[in-house]
């Protein structure tokens, strides 16, 4: 069993929801179409945040109805975001989405010690990419938030993109630690980090996930190439996740994904209290909708 | 002016050839199609090294005729690489082309002192795509070679694909230096060297070219990307090479185009005395006829 499209994530959203998203700083057209889609589809109950005559307005030129929403004054974007946050930290929210306002703001509420999200975990980053090529739903990690990690943060990242991937109920997720070739090769780290992670995953340090590498990109992906190459494992052409060795990988594939393919996007902020919508203002309306779905999915 | 497709490409390369090509361990089905593909559309003069009977085995499952070709014995793959790579070194073939063997075997006569094909540069790989949803040819370094370059580096490994551009004849190439994003940042090295290989070419201690970094992937390839982003810059949505920061990156976007996009892709090896047409066994007949097109242009 597996995901095969945005299609079935929507499903699987919808018998899960509704669940209440709070949209920080929700003076934003295309946030505020894919919250209320979400709301009519009974995925979200929407709480927006921020200034609400701006808010009105907003809706308006989008010819959207706020009828079922909440909406809470805020005076700024930092005011805006520690209320969002709150409302997740007191149990009032149980979804946290970016609306129109930078990611350090947002973040800066989130890490709060006080009134926070934190949980001890390191926060990452996971895309999950419906992709007109391959078979199934592929979540890709970290292409944002962790800019060199190390053993134990990558660890933590592959553990994060796992916990969502079982929030669909499944069975294991495979997952592919990519490297540039398949062999272990001591002058390359991606290659030591990779071998570790997938000892790890043997000795249960990383919990309900298939993990193999070193792989590279082609062997992940498809079978025929690892075929080719003559490896054997129970991840290569069919991983349901990829571990990027680093931030420049990661970021270079999610963007050759979004712009050189017909590919959709979901994507969350994992490892707080709560998962966080960070889409960007480039993202389409339709893959902002996505990420909420998958927020849903990835709601207690 | 640029080069559009590798009907162009091809195009290009009909008017400067036919080039004498050394096709190390010939025995390759696949590889003798490319090649005498090439001799039929004047592109090359094939010279076949290897094991002569099965090399006329081979044609003959294949269909072909060798009409044209010289063929020369070779008793084991390192004596084909070795007198493959001596015809070149003496004069008497422009490009060495890899056939049915390892790449180390052949690249061991390349380096070799006193017969082989060094200049004293580093050896790096260029992939030339042809991307759908690009408007031009796309050129992609380095792959394959070079496993962690420093600034040095990266400088040789940007001016072999300069140099590669130029023998279309065109104007100067316009180059990004990939980084995860567009801000110099001192964590994270790529931003870093790419800061500094944009001044390079300001200084002109790299030639021929208009060099601009760090950009991320989305604003070199997309100019609304870069106009959201507020960036300004000559080379931002209209790159004809980019530059990957790593080994890891440039692997996964190479694989990624490749396996989930539809485009069409040469390749060599630069930086020795001669264009090395360095294919892979997965590599199609296509794909192989067009790397050998790309070694004609940068013969001498």
């Amino acid at each position: 069993m597996n995901i095969k499209n945005m299609e079935e994530l929507l499903a699987a959203a919808k018998s899960k929801g509704p669940k209440r998203v709070a949209l920080v700083a929700a003076e934003d057209e295309a946030s505020l179409q894919a919250v209320m889609k979400a709301h009519s589809k009974g995925l979200a109950l929407p709480i927006l945040i921020g200034d609400k005559a701006l808010i009105r307005t907003k809706a308006e030129q989008a010819g959207l109805a706020l009828d079922g929403a909440e909406i809470v004054q805020a005076d700024d974007n930092a005011q805006a975001a520690a209320l969002g946050v709150k409302m997740v930290h007191e149990g009032k929210a149980d979804i946290v989405m970016k609306g129109l306002l930078h990611t350090d703001v947002l973040l800066k509420a989130v890490l709060d010690k006080e009134n926070g999200l934190r949980t001890g975990k390191l926060l990452s980053h996971v895309s999950v990419f419906e992709i007109p090529a391959y078979h199934k739903l592929l979540f890709i990690t970290d292409v944002a938030m962790n800019i060199a990690p190390g053993l134990e943060e990558k660890k933590v990242i592959l553990q994060n993109a796992v916990d969502l991937y079982h929030s669909f109920g499944l069975n294991d997720p495979k997952v592919a630690v990519l490297a540039a070739v398949e062999e272990v090769n001591e002058k390359m780290t991606a290659t030591l980090d990779a071998a570790c992670l997938a000892k790890m995953a043997d000795r249960k340090q990383i919990k309900g996930a298939i993990v193999d590498g070193p792989l590279a990109m082609d062997n992940a992906i498809s079978l025929q190439a690892a075929l080719d190459k003559g490896i054997k494992s129970p991840v290569a052409g069919d991983a349901d996740i990829l571990l990027c060795p680093n931030i420049e990988s990661c970021n270079i594939l999610f963007k050759t994904l979004l712009f050189f393919t017909e590919s959709k996007l979901a994507a969350l902020v994992m490892g707080a209290k709560a998962p966080i919508v960070l889409t960007t203002r480039a993202d389409s309306f339709q893959n902002k909708y996505y990420s909420l779905a998958l927020g849903v999915m990835a709601a207690c």
